[in-house]
């Protein structure tokens, strides 16, 4: 038989052992009974690009073999121009080596490139097949095509000048029959990642996908089977190990299924507690295999849930003082996660960082009118300045970093957009250090922040910071003072002065 | 070398020579061809299971062949048995002959099953693969399947008691290689579902899916590529065909394509006219074949475009009249659509109501926290209640109806559920006409209502109300009365007058 | 001097001693130099009728003297009459000492009134000015009117037959010129509330107003001027006093201006800080005067700031943890507030029944399409349901109650809204309260909720919950089992059961 | 005899006798009477500080009498230095004589100043009271108070350099008993406003305030009151006048109170019918006047109401196609209220734009994650830029202009605060006029769009867009031509070229 490649966007299937006798009597048949058998464990909805069986080999085709010289050939090596560059190609304001406030802008940004979306994103939407026909894909979902895949990846970060990548599991190697089997595919491609990245690429995270399979349609951690469970277990386990063995920076979780979609029948109380057990259980794995890189929560609101445990940073933050995880867990802001809980970016990073959880940003945007995840770039020149004033009062993100979650327009079907997007997405958070810079050696909107407060750099201020001033005192004091002055509080100068430096 | 397929977004294919000498020597082989040959057409994202090839026949196996017996067979034909009723397989409020303000509860609602939710749901969402296994699906997207699927909907229906129907052209039969080939597919499912409506089952209305494919990712009457304008005629001609030959009663137009997703790389206002001059040619081809049906817009604000033109009812009617399309078309309000939109689902059926364009309902919910498109089944009975005051103001629907545009929870996996949430969205509904129809005989609503306007029912009112009070005249009044009396609104008692009566 | 009445819902004035001569020379002038001296102190937008000189007496008017009769001789007392009823002035389903559950109604219910909406609100809004004018009202905000109002205030509890109230000190009595003023102008209130109390009528909780006055217009415990803080301690230790002396059962804390409207000018750490320093200081204090009610945090998210600190349940426990202030606070929460946040409100009742916070709820409710706080009262009988099951969960909510920080729509003028709309709020409740009994009698909704989690009622679910299964033994067990098995969430079954019960 | 006023709501006063004699005994008591007397024209809630009757004159103290010397005594005419100068009183990008596109900056802009938020905005939200107390203020609402105030306003125009304003009737002169002499304190201040005029400032609209007073509180022209109506016409008529009379260039209608707060008691339909009608008779009073403004519309979403009729731009459309009236109107677009109908502010521009429709623009801005009206000044260059984008499309605005509707958040206290704030705002404008004639000479962007749509430059095209081309055609054209190709949309390309321009 020739090639048992299948089935693209909807499913994959493999074969077992067991069927030999059907398959050879009425092939047809054989087939479609496949399909079903295999059908739930491989669709692959927004990600999957058309997929080979994983253990077919070679004979899925040269086409998933070797591929011959560049992945980008019309791409060049992304270089800085300076803002006045009319190519698209090029860099207006990242230029890595370049010092900023004592450190390289390469340092600060830490950039990395996340390869779900830049590698298995298929433009699929809720209401719309996948739009994405990358030249490398050959439709298979084959550990051939994976590691194919794997080379565009590092081809892509070289070319872009970025020395860092994240991943899923399940994005990275197909999924097998068994775990056993999902774990030897994750093994084979990890090796190879491992040579790809050699001294220069660094894995900023990993991560456990426990969503896109219907086995967690309920939760992972807070599914409430049992099995579910347990599986969730063997998954991260793994995924820990992998991250580990590759120098993961960190580690991260994102629970898009650790929700509810009605408290009807849903226990949240019991749901909550497990995913407590749970995260104490990745703590004692990590700390027994001697991985060192940090555990990150991302919290979402919704979507897919309509509510989602780790709504945002202080409700993450609360879980984790809850169950005395707080020294554990750092936190991975989103701005897109943050502006759907109604907070701007800057409030969520904000919230983390004053919480000592600032450990890593999504970097990406969503639409202000639109209700649901857009992932978008982020192009909003003021937006990228406050973040990258928090990132600097955080002393910068190591060992986090910016991770682009952020994946092209449905519609932008182009290779090159994959390098249009994330120089933009790039150069606007490297104009964003500019700026901030420019806002630090400036001084005046500090200098206005400084001067709001200096009544309480006074000894009575001391003492209330230091909780040694009793209702009675104060009391004492203000009828004293009589009616408080109470200054302006000079928003649209503060504004002003960050419009300047824009 | 076996397959050369190159499936790029899972869609894109290259044909190879030798298919004939391929089919017979292997199969298998062939069948597998024939899948990459027909992927587009069975890519249904959010809709479709596994599929086999369409015009694969029997060889796609004895499961895509007859199904024998019943495909609900644990299912009984759903009875009326009252409010007191436990069991979840019977209506409590929905009692199709029973007479409410002299007409048939059927005749109020003449409640519609959509196919594509119920049959093409698959569960999947933009995190999660499709979850959904019905029995009788054999994961092919074949014409026999398509048949098969068909005969269960015409069970489903005759089980539920529901008379009505609609469908989009594309989920009820697979796309082919050619418009041609396509359209042969469509007729053949449109013959068997004529013959299996028989005089007992009516189509409350077709449409044309111009969503789905990529061809459409920027729109289809408002693409900005001629070739997919032309394609979607040619797709909308058909469907308007079809509907006639099943005798629709109505033809829907929703274009969850036509709008945009950024300003910066659209063209607006030639996009409008685009989408002006293609209704207005449906218009024509309409009479010129006879149908009588209505034509129905429905509005959407978002999702998947950031910008949907037929934003709300009054968007909507502002396109019909700046084109001169007023009278051609009526609207099909849905409810979830209008709280995206900022509104009560009472307030854009009002709207659609008051300039009189009041065609059909998609009868279903959002979630009041939720910024995307849940597709709930309705179960609150106040918004019901308010629904059905309008649907009686509005003399009813006919020819228009109760579509139940509505979908299963990703994570309700039973058939069963299927029947569970149908009978209750109907028996929200029934209790919102029982509960209107209290309020009408109460009266105490409409009297405070008609008492808050009686100033107005009097000569100077008429006077203003036909145009012939000028500003002078009304100002000489103004000044004889001198300060006017304003009485309380009653807002609270009103609230109450309708919680009594839920 | 004759009527020293002034001036209505935008200032009071107050005469001090040391202008007397100035106030003999030039009456007019005199007048005018305290409007400016006392205008900040003295507008109260929203909340304030028009008012008379606090400190005048009984020259302000025989009309801000005695009120002879009843203040509502219209309006019988409220009795249960049951659903058929159509009296607007009847309980249809709070039956106060019909036992539900083994509890009297009131005891689950435990209602107050909140004087401020109820008594001081004007109907003023951003764009509108005062609407309502109640016949006890004689344009002052001076001690007598006080007094009167208080009457009125037990005069409608009696009639309305709840034993509850809630007071703002502001709303109770008229500041004066010094925080001793105003502090005797509240005991002198608070005296003859203590009086009219008597053993029927008790304090749900009392509160210090610290947002309306322009020097809290950048927070109170979190303002950058030290000397803004030491006010508030004064007002919140008097608060907090007087709540004692009136037996209340809580105190609360909702920081309408502890937030910020721009992060540009505002050091959130610092002021969060200062919170914290805050509350322990109100711990301390309520413990040495030997006040045991319990302290109350009310979460909102925003309005009127950009952003509160309160944001949500999670997000107060979160401070609660941080600062170590867990165990000496609970939670007051609004419905409305939650909403806003993007909750239901019965997530946030159960996030804080499951921190161990729920302390008490404001019941009210806002409009699902608009992004303010509209405290309109709940007529939702769906929502109430859900409120009663969370409340049952919780034992009931002593000392705490329902609130009815609700208040009538602008344009609801008569004094019978005021009945109406108490009637109608706490109907809802109670019909509520019934469904929330049926549901359990009924017992399958919470039989549907065991189901889901009963694969962790077995020996390796006793481990996981116990913190005892690692991720070994975990991966061990899934390597075992296999692909688990999943069931349907049944979402619609339950919903259909709740519509049931309604 | 004490004082008989009883001010129900703030509003109602009775009259008593004797009040010559009172003027005479008791100067201090006749001018408290009198606050009561016009009190409505004195409470502006969110506008209005204390204030001193209107028909006092100099009785209310010197300090309503004549202001002696500047108003704004240490604030220079502000001046363009360029933008690396760090003084905020000057322009760094809004450079009145600059030619740009061949236009003055001056006549692209046209900037008014809104009298309401800088001369009566008072800092005073739902939650707080007001918190501004300008110099000039005397806490009174007096005509001579209002002649000071305009005053001001003049001088303010001329040290900011800007040569337009705008106001609602109420707002520069206080409401009278009566008609006659609310229109006779009108008359009076206008005079002085011709006489500040001079050549050099201009009226860009006047309009009513039908909002603010308790008689508009269920609409105006919407009012289920006739009563109501007439007033309401009576006090159009006159603002018609007197903004004919200073030589307004447009006329603008601001619904605020034209919607409902629930659909439960009303009659939408009848109140449509009644608003068309009242916009008929201000057509023909136009007229007969001989007034050659532009009538303008200006559309809000909701607040106060919960639905306003004038949703958005498509909405007001609607109503003037329906009734006829498109010709007569036009619509002010304000970029707060696009955003809460949930538009982007470019998008409900470009709606005005292509329906003929963009009349005005009021210049604001509100907080992406804020659900009422903040009317912030606009500080975003890249939508600043967008909407210079459209005016440069609708080649300028005039007759109408950019009006700042926008007020110094409530905590910004300082005079020199009104200055910062309209600076920041002109020159964010500035700054976006000269990044869209960057973006135009540049020109990448629009060659970006016009190739998207260059198929339809083509004969085909041509005859689409004639309305030429039916659906056999079309489907004979598709099927010749088979599957189309669709290109990428370059989103990403579009928004980094936008990126690079600001």
């Amino acid at each position: 038989m020739g090639c048992k490649v299948v089935i693209f966007g909807v499913f994959l299937l493999r074969l077992t052992k067991g069927l030999t006798k059907m398959r050879e009597s009425n092939p047809g048949k054989f087939l479609l009974f496949l399909l079903f058998l295999n059908v739930v464990s491989t669709i692959v909805i927004a990600s999957a690009p058309p997929t080979c069986p994983a253990d077919l080999g070679s004979d899925c085709g040269g086409d998933s073999g070797e591929w011959e010289g560049e992945f980008f050939p019309g791409i060049p090596k992304i270089k800085y121009e300076g803002p006045s560059s009319k190519n698209p190609l090029s860099f207006k304001w990242y230029n890595a080596e370049e010092e900023i406030l004592g450190k390289k802008m390469k340092d600060w940004m830490r950039f990395s490139v996340a390869f779900w979306h830049t590698f298995r994103g298929t433009g699929a939407d809720p209401f719309g097949a996948p739009t994405k026909s990358w030249p490398w894909e050959d439709g298979t979902n084959s550990l051939a095509m994976a590691k194919r895949r794997l080379r565009a990846n590092f081809e892509f970060l070289e070319k872009l000048g970025v020395e860092r990548w994240c991943f899923h599991d399940r994005d990275i190697a197909p999924e097998g029959k068994t775990i056993q089997e999902t774990n030897a595919n994750l093994d084979e491609v990890v090796a190879l990642a491992k040579e790809l990245q050699g001294d220069k690429i660094h894995l900023l995270w990993g991560t456990a996908q426990l969503f896109l399979h219907p086995r967690y349609m309920h939760g992972a951690a807070t599914s409430p089977e049992l099995g579910v469970y347990a599986y969730a277990a063997a998954q991260v386990k793994k995924a820990i190990e992998v991250t580990h063995y590759l120098g993961g920076e960190n580690y991260v979780f994102w629970g898009g299924r650790e929700g509810y979609q009605s408290l009807l029948n849903t226990d949240m109380e019991r749901e909550l507690d497990h995913m407590a057990r749970f995260m104490e259980a990745a703590v004692a794995y990590k700390k027994k295999i001697g991985f060192n890189g940090t555990l990150l929560i991302e919290p979402k609101p919704q979507e897919p849930t309509k509510h989602q445990y780790d709504w945002d940073a202080a409700t993450s933050a609360n879980f984790l003082r809850k169950y005395g995880l707080i020294g554990e867990f750092k936190l991975n802001i989103e701005c897109n996660h943050a502006t759907l809980a109604g907070h701007s970016c800057h409030h969520d990073l904000e919230t983390a960082r004053i919480n000592g959880l600032l450990g890593n940003i999504d970097a990406n945007s969503g639409d202000p009118q639109t209700g649901w995840d857009t992932d978008q770039f982020l192009m909003d020149v003021a937006e990228a300045t406050l973040v990258m004033q928090t990132v600097i009062k955080n002393g910068g993100l190591a060992p986090g970093g910016f991770n682009f979650d952020a994946k092209l327009r449905r519609e932008s079907t182009d290779v090159e957009d994959l390098f249009i997007a994330h120089i933009a997405g790039m150069d606007t958070l490297a104009r964003g250090l500019r700026n901030a810079a420019k806002l630090i050696e400036d001084g005046s909107l500090s200098e206005l922040v400084r001067k709001r407060y200096q009544s309480f750099d006074t000894e009575l201020g001391a003492a209330i910071e230091a909780g040694k001033a009793d209702f009675e005192m104060l009391e004492k004091k203000a009828i004293e003072w009589g009616e408080p002055k109470v200054p302006s509080g000079k928003q649209e100068l503060a504004e002003m002065i960050l419009q300047s430096a824009l």
